[in-house]
Parts: structure tokens; C-alpha cells; sequence
């Protein structure tokens, strides 16, 4: 099973991570969870490259690194580990760039879909939670962590973080079936329940099937 | 305009370029030359990937990262060298991909021409030749030249070649008007000869237009 979080920075989508890797856990399952882009020694490599470059690198090369970066991972991480049973959580995949960079550069959707597709296989999420909050409470709560993270959040402005928000809400409409939209801005605690609840349905319904 | 030269390693692209770039040159034009993946900071960033990483990479996570250098290249070098009416002549472009990746490695073709569209943003080149040599001759050439391009080509095999080969032809096919399929297994001056014949018509047409 692969599960996805997707979010703005400061949805709390670590948190949650780690909450549900751990109930997780506790139920016998073996858990494996990853956090784009990463993951790979490839992809620390891309990494490296964004981050030397990052002040002038074009937005359609910034989208063709990070698809690179997650075909190597679907590819070495996350398909061998499907095939070994492991439940594999992954914090951001390509409902990531669809948001960022389609919704929120302005780079045509269909398009960064269709990359999607080249860097994924077809691979899709079982389950996708978008953990959705105001985007005031995700710059208040990148203010009070690392400036660095509230930095890059000034930077890319208010309206960027809205259209982002925006192209999530509007996936999760055209995906159904995958998404479960979260409201993300109450305790982590209450969060974590609403996830979990989803997810023993699924495994539920997973299990009525077999 | 744009100019870009296809063809499997050792069909001569190199020597081509040089001449054709020198030949324009002579006639007033200011000429740019690039090769592929290069051109850019970002590029020689992905380069070094390719390398440090060639042995596990993946061929989608190939291709993307082609792709992205691609991309990068396309806006801060090509497009900007095309605005100020530089001719720019490029060794390799979107169509090695297609070829390569699509034909020789098995990726879905219409896959690899949506990446390809997203990295050129939809710049097409005004003319492309594609060098066509019979795969023994280009295996002869590599063998006479440095060591490290003949074992690059064995170890990828002959069926590869002739697949990209088989490729080149079809693409050329379906784009007749952008492509000019010249046999480069005779003289590079006799190539070189028939170069100039297809840029001379193409810039008299040109002309006739404006």
C-alpha cells in the first residue's frame, strides 16, 4: 500500500508521518517512509543541483529535476518495497508538482501531469491525504519555526500559496476516490484520529476483498 | 534560427557543426554552437550527475534529467541567443530523446514527446539532419577513435543502435518538412557540401518571405 501527504509547508504533514508510521507499527505492519526529494543517492545528487542553482533555475527544469529525482525512487525504493509488502508513506509525490507547479507557477496542468506519468510509471497512491489549513496558519506556524522555512515562505508570496492551495482542493475534486482532504489546523491528535479512521477503512475494505 | 544535428555517435555531428558554423560565419552570420547536455551551470551540475550516478540510473529518471538540462538551456541560453537573430547550431536536441530513450530503450514514444515538450516549451528547430551511417561503419569509427566511445557503444549493442537508427527514420518521416536525412558515410566535405545546399534553400526561402 502506498500512502501520500500532501500539503503546504506547515500543514503538519511530518507529524503525521510519523503518528501513522507508528500506529502503524503497532499493528504488525512493516513501514517504510520516504520524503521527496530523497531517498536515493540519485536524488541527493538532484538535490545538491537544486540547491547550487536554485536562484536561477528555470521553473520547467525545477519540475523535469524533481520528476527525475522521484523516477528513480518509484523505480529503486518504492515499487521494490510494494512488491516485499511493505506499506510505504511518502511525505509529498506527484500531486506535489501538480499543485507547485502547475497550480502554483503556472505551468500548464496537463502537462506536469504528463511528466507525472513519465516519472511515476502510472504509479499511483492508494490513498492521498491533503492536510488542509489557511494559509495565514501556515505562515504563523512558519514564523514560529526555522526562519529559514518562514523565509521561503515570504518569498514566495501569499497569492503562490493560495493558487497552491487552490490546485489541491481541485485534484482532490477530480480524484475522489484517492483523496481524503484533512482539516489540518486543530491538535495533531485530532488529525492523526481522522487519518487513521480513513486508513482502517481502507484496510478494511482491502481485506473484504481478498 | 535553429539548427540541430541528430545522429548515433561517430555519423560525423561534431566535424559537421564545425564546418557549417565556420561556413556561416563567413557569410556575416554571428553563430552560436552548443551541445547537449552543457551549456549552462545547471547543466554541467546534471552532467555530473549522469556520471557519478550512470551505472543505477534508471532510463525514465535518464530521460527526465535530460530533460530538465534541456529545459534549462532552452531559457537561458537558447531562446534569449534566438532573440538577438543568432543562428544557434546544436549537437543533439529533443529528437536524441525519442530516439534514444523512446526507440532504443523501449520508453513509450508520445510519452517522450510530452517530456520533450515540456523541456523546449514547444521550440522547434527550424531544420534538423539527421547524419545517417550504417551501424558497422559508426562501430569502425568508434573503434579508431578513443577507447571510452567504443566501449560505450558495445556495451549498449548493436540491436540498440539499429533501433535508434530505425528511430531517426521514423521521426524524419513523420516530420518531412523540419528534417533532412543526409548519408554521412562518405566525405565529411561531401556532407559538408550537402549541408550547406539544404541551409542556402532554406535561407533563400526565408528571404523570399520577408
Amino acid at each position: 500500500m502506498l500512502i501520500t501527504f500532501e500539503g503546504i509547508d506547515g500543514s503538519g504533514k511530518s507529524t503525521q508521518i510519523a503518528m501513522l508510521a507508528q500506529w502503524l507499527g503497532g499493528r504488525g505492519a512493516t513501514v517504510l517512509t520516504l520524503r521527496e526529494p530523497g531517498g536515493t543517492t540519485f536524488s541527493e545528487a538532484v538535490r545538491s543541483v537544486l540547491l547550487s542553482t536554485k536562484h536561477e533555475i528555470h521553473p520547467r527544469a525545477e519540475l523535469l529535476l524533481f520528476e527525475a529525482a522521484r523516477a528513480q525512487l518509484v523505480e529503486t525504493v518504492i515499487r521494490p518495497a510494494l512488491g516485499r509488502n511493505i506499506i510505504v508513506i511518502c511525505d509529498r509525490f506527484a500531486d506535489s508538482s501538480t499543485a507547485y507547479q502547475g497550480y502554483g507557477r503556472g505551468l500548464s496542468v496537463s502537462d506536469v501531469e504528463n511528466c507525472n506519468f513519465m516519472a511515476t510509471g502510472g504509479l499511483k497512491p492508494d490513498i492521498t491525504f491533503f492536510l488542509d489549513i489557511p494559509i495565514e496558519t501556515a505562515f504563523e506556524r512558519a514564523a514560529g519555526r526555522n526562519g529559514s522555512t518562514a523565509d521561503r515562505m515570504e518569498q514566495s508570496g501569499r497569492d503562490f500559496f493560495e493558487r497552491v492551495r487552490e490546485g489541491y482542493t481541485l485534484i482532490a475534486t477530480t480524484e475522489k476516490e484517492r483523496f481524503r482532504i484533512i482539516r489540518a489546523d486543530s491538535t495533531p491528535q485530532k488529525v492523526h484520529e481522522a487519518v487513521c479512521s480513513e486508513i482502517s477503512e481502507l484496510i478494511a475494505q482491502y481485506t473484504a476483498k481478498a
